[in-house]
């Protein structure tokens, strides 16, 4: 059976809590509230698509455990549950897309069973859409390698523990793996929280893909002398002019890709893009902790005096983007709207 | 009075023990031939000059602190020295140079006392004569700088704690800066052994320099949202169209530079440069063991079982140099050789 970041048992939710890895695989199971809101708040789980899917089956699970009388009861229980998981991180879009999704499940005219059978329905319809469209993404995505035997580097962690499937960029390359079109990837350690190092180098042993880690700084060596045939990375957030934000060094790896002349491309569910955001130039950089900068999993690695930079993620313009790959397919940056038109008509 | 990174007594050699760096500032004395081959062992010393100045000196400690009877005895005591300092960094050629030019002192014709007096005089000469190729590489550096008050930045570590004087790349910003000509620095960690972090950071804290540390993969952004004036970056080996071999990432900052239109200069003594070396592609890059990506200072930071590229060095073409600075002065890249013209004379 495939390793999967989240399985739904009806009751509770197994999850592999990566706070572990890359050292230990450890499973563990979420049945209250309290375990749910924890594992999100200690980053058990992570990721944007897999935390909101978490979220709700945390309500399901509650709901269940509670086994409310009423509708009254039934209601007051979800709404305690989708404060408590909202507030796990404040700052999750997909958070609160999802625990709003199921709260609006719950329809007055309903009976007890039938709206806890709607919540429950609606958390695995999430669950089951955000697998499909990693699966549809890797299609898209495996189509442009036409190479037989590709040599292929990624940023960050995008594969199946950031999702319910196989993931954004890394579902691409899994997917393109089976085709037989992946010689190697090379996996940026992605500094400073080195989510390429602890969790994509560990995703691609399990799966048995062929993989080098390397320092971030290396990837311009490596694209000069062992040569890279495509770049695939992931996105936080897709501008309309197709401008995109994703985690620090991606920037500056779609500059190297430039500059070697290889294919860069961006992998995102179409709930990345923003049509409200007009350009690049209007996202604003996130700034995290110096600290984790001057450490490194608890190493002092700097004088403790040492002022630092810690910029979450950067902005690469749509210029230097050959393509961005969503579920609907493959589209160039400039015409990134035509991904979501049906979104926009409705 | 100021830090420098080995202090000679007519004994013994003071030393700041790096290995102890950032977290300790620790002096050492180095008196016993022991002591000093220890020394360059353990990286308690680093940086190709300053090892083969201690090297230098610990034949000198040796041969005085045996007080030889007679010429046949100093020679064998010296050679000894020799071998055993030789064989600490058995690829370090500063090391072999400064270690033959100690023992090249020594003429029979000469007394003991004058013997000795002549390998002393000529260790002395070796360290003087270094500290004023970084004074002349600082001046010639800091003239570079029109802007009054730039932001420089800078990879790797360069400075006085690797050479015996105020540095190379490093010694240039030191120099502009004490002509009120730097704003800010802009330190990249260095990885995998992180020297930016660990001690060019210190380093800009001892000199109240004012400095952000930054993760290797956030230069692009800093170019891009903050701006940067000026890189310096120093130099393993320089080949004779100008092309330079230089710590891992050396690369990246060199096509980064040319895509923001930041000037890049490269700092390094005419040592440095090797005309028996056509050009860049000539040069084979070191690869080191993987540990030193998989783990961080002691912590594990991948799965054991991971497989990773460790560079040493990458090689930037002399089309992406703006201009190479020697104690010589400013030279074009193209016109490299014009900086050792005395040398290939004689």
């Amino acid at each position: 059976m495939e390793l999967r970041s989240i399985r739904w048992d009806g009751r509770c939710a197994e999850i592999i809590d990566q706070s572990e890895l890359p050292s230990k695989l450890v499973f563990r199971r979420l049945c209250s509230l309290e375990e749910f809101a924890d594992a999100i708040k200690t980053m058990k789980v992570r990721g944007a698509p897999l935390i909101g899917i978490t979220a709700a089956y945390g309500v399901v699970a509650h709901v269940k455990s509670v086994e409310p009388e009423n509708y009254d009861e039934l209601v007051r229980e979800a709404d305690r549950a989708v404060e408590i998981l909202k507030a796990t991180r404040p700052t999750a879009v997909n958070l609160f897309k999802a625990l709003q999704r199921v709260r609006s499940a719950i329809d007055p005219a309903g009976t007890i069973e039938e709206n806890v059978y709607r919540m429950e329905s609606t958390a695995v319809e999430i669950d089951r859409e955000e697998e499909e469209m990693c699966r549809l993404m890797g299609e898209h995505g495996a189509g442009v390698i036409e190479k037989p035997s590709a040599r292929v580097m990624t940023i960050c962690n995008t594969g199946f523990l950031a999702t319910s499937g196989i993931g954004t960029a890394l579902g691409v390359i899994y997917t393109a793996h089976e085709m037989g079109k992946i010689e190697r990837v090379f996996a940026l350690e992605t500094r400073p929280v080195l989510q390429g190092a602890r969790l994509t180098m560990w995703e691609l042993l399990q799966r048995k893909v062929p993989a080098y880690l390397i320092t971030d700084n290396t990837a311009a060596a490596v694209m000069d002398r062992i040569g890279i045939d495509y770049i695939f990375v992931g996105a936080d957030r897709i501008a309309a002019n197709g401008d995109t934000a994703n985690k620090i060094g991606t920037l500056m790896l779609a500059i190297l890709a430039h500059r070697f002349g290889v294919p860069f491309y961006v992998v995102a569910p179409g709930s990345t893009i923003d049509p409200n955001c007009p350009n690049g130039r209007e996202i604003p950089i996130e700034q995290r902790d110096k600290n984790e900068v001057i450490r490194v999993m608890g190493c002092q690695i700097a004088p403790a005096e040492a002022d630092a930079i810690n910029f979450a993620f950067d902005v690469t313009p749509a210029s230097l983007i050959t393509g961005i790959i969503t579920e609907k397919g493959v589209f160039r940056p400039e015409n990134i709207m035509e991904a979501i038109r049906d979104r926009q008509v409705r």
